[in-house]
């Protein structure tokens, strides 16, 4: 049945790639790294009830999956080329999980196609049900991104919105559905669902980001890492954050400040950047798509600061959340 | 807690590798892959109550999680350099917690110090106890061992010996415990618990094996697959199967042929040679320590014939377990 199941994946997420000399449906795949590049890989785990909700679209998940391991190969400056996958799934009807297999590959391909990215293995067993997605990019010799790069004066910008998908997952607990014709629900919803990996931020932050994360746990958690990695801390703006006029017209200011602050799942990227380089970078990044935008820059000393539109400093109480909390 | 249990375990497996150009502790660990080889990447997933039972030891479930891992790579003919870890754990008090990690951590090393492999990272989570790890090993550029390229007439071979994990498993339900003073329920529990990996065996197969499987799901489904991807039938005779004098003394004849056909786990490597090369490979093989015994030959037709003392087939009707069943 294991190898049935990855051979309905393989079939739905096929993908062409010459360096792909064995693919699933062996002990291991092989593939050819390319002449004088480095390897990028990160490996992330989804629980069903702790990573997304129960009732989950098996496509909304097969998406994510890929996602938020693709959102690590982007606060990289790497560019994707090899999926592995490992499932667990819940002892169920034959029919069930068929349509599961089905949905999630689709929801896999759908996001794996456009970047050309090869799922080359994987393994599914019966427990409950836990998705890890190992990732493998190309990015040249010494030219990551990493989170300890960042310098004192250095301005520290983000990516697209920050909040949506904190504000998606408080809709679905009120039991908001995607569907009810709310156009500011579906687009939270999907913010949470469906993220967008910027990959081509990422591609087009080589060089010149000093430091960079992906924002998965939380704004103030992860420039926090940046923080520690650096030797640093940073000041922030919450009148600067970045809001969706979605997030905006559906909760309070403090609500949506929090959210921004401290929701996690946005998979937005946040960096810095010396201060001579931001006008060029922002003018490049808004022709990308998602522009960035600066929320403010990093400082002697340690932690994450935040500062109010009063120009007051807040008790940074809400630090992302824990996975063990 | 993520970033600081990752932590935890970085430190007890710590193994300076020059290929690692930044490891745990990013979005993605960066590595320098070799001029001129190719990559054998696999992933395995084990699940308690599933692939090892309730109450194992922490240290037992590290090393085994990898040793499966290794077992992969050792039947594509890989050398192992890296692995990922993504490991999910129910929600428990911080001692239990700190004591699991350092003891997976722990049984984890002792298995990759000596073979180099390093890891370079990770992912925890709470759930269910599930862990996945992804390995990464080198082969020259159309060396791997694959399932397919089995001949007719090649003869059949298997390392080690057959069924002592099965039967370790056996004695385990039954209420044995490895520290109860019997030499043969400690010999029995210990290989299901501490696979060896047949690493250097695979290298030694490289360009003499025509095909290379590892028994993780037994020998009749595993040699099946030879049989699959290779087009073929294989005939194995019972009386040749390599049986460790433990499990002889512990179970019936019937059992102990069940035990060696069908039991998974035992993690040798299953393997074909032409009739030509057999007697050198035997005689390499020796020396390294877990030496091979032939048990059948590769024929025209499909699935896998097995023909006991008297010269009787049997009907195969246990063909391993099914991860779904």
């Amino acid at each position: 049945m294991e190898f049935r199941l990855i051979d309905r994946i393989r079939e739905r997420t096929a993908q062409g790639r010459e360096d792909v000399k064995l693919g699933i449906g062996d002990d291991a795949a092989v593939v050819a790294p390319p002449a004088g590049q480095e390897l990028a890989i990160a490996i992330d785990t989804m629980v069903e009830g702790v990573h997304f909700p129960h009732g989950t679209a098996a496509a909304d998940i097969g998406w994510k999956s890929l996602a938020v391991n693709l959102s690590d190969l982007a606060a990289m400056g790497a560019s994707p080329a090899w999926a592995l996958l490992a499932l667990s799934l819940p002892v169920q009807r034959a029919e069930q999980l068929g349509a599961f297999i089905d949905g999630y590959a689709d929801g896999f391909a759908q996001l794996a196609q456009p970047h050309r990215l090869a799922l080359i293995g994987g393994d599914t067993t019966r427990g409950a049900l836990t998705i890890s997605v190992a990732v493998h990019g190309f990015v040249p010799p010494g030219k990551a991104l990493t989170r300890s790069g960042a310098r004192a004066g250095d301005v520290v910008l983000v990516t697209g919105t920050l909040g949506d998908a904190a504000a998606g997952l408080q809709l679905l607990r009120r039991g908001a559905r995607v569907d009810e014709g709310d156009g500011r629900a579906t687009y939270l919803i999907e913010r949470l669902h469906r993220p967008t990996p910027r990959l081509s931020t990422g591609l087009a932050l080589r060089d010149r980001a000093s430091a960079c994360i992906d924002v998965s746990d939380g704004l103030l958690a992860d420039l926090g890492h940046i923080c520690e990695e650096s030797g640093l801390g940073a000041e922030i703006e919450t009148e600067l954050l970045p809001r969706s006029s979605m997030l905006m017209a559906s909760f309070d200011e403090v609500s949506v400040r929090d959210f921004a602050l401290a929701g996690g799942d946005d998979y937005e990227l946040c960096f810095t950047v010396p201060a001579a380089l931001v006008a060029e970078v922002q003018s490049d990044l808004a022709r990308l798509g998602c522009g960035a935008t600066r929320i403010g820059r990093m400082v002697e000393g340690a932690g994450v600061r935040v500062r109010d539109a009063q120009g007051q400093w807040l008790e940074a109480a809400q630090r992302g959340w824990d996975h063990f909390a």
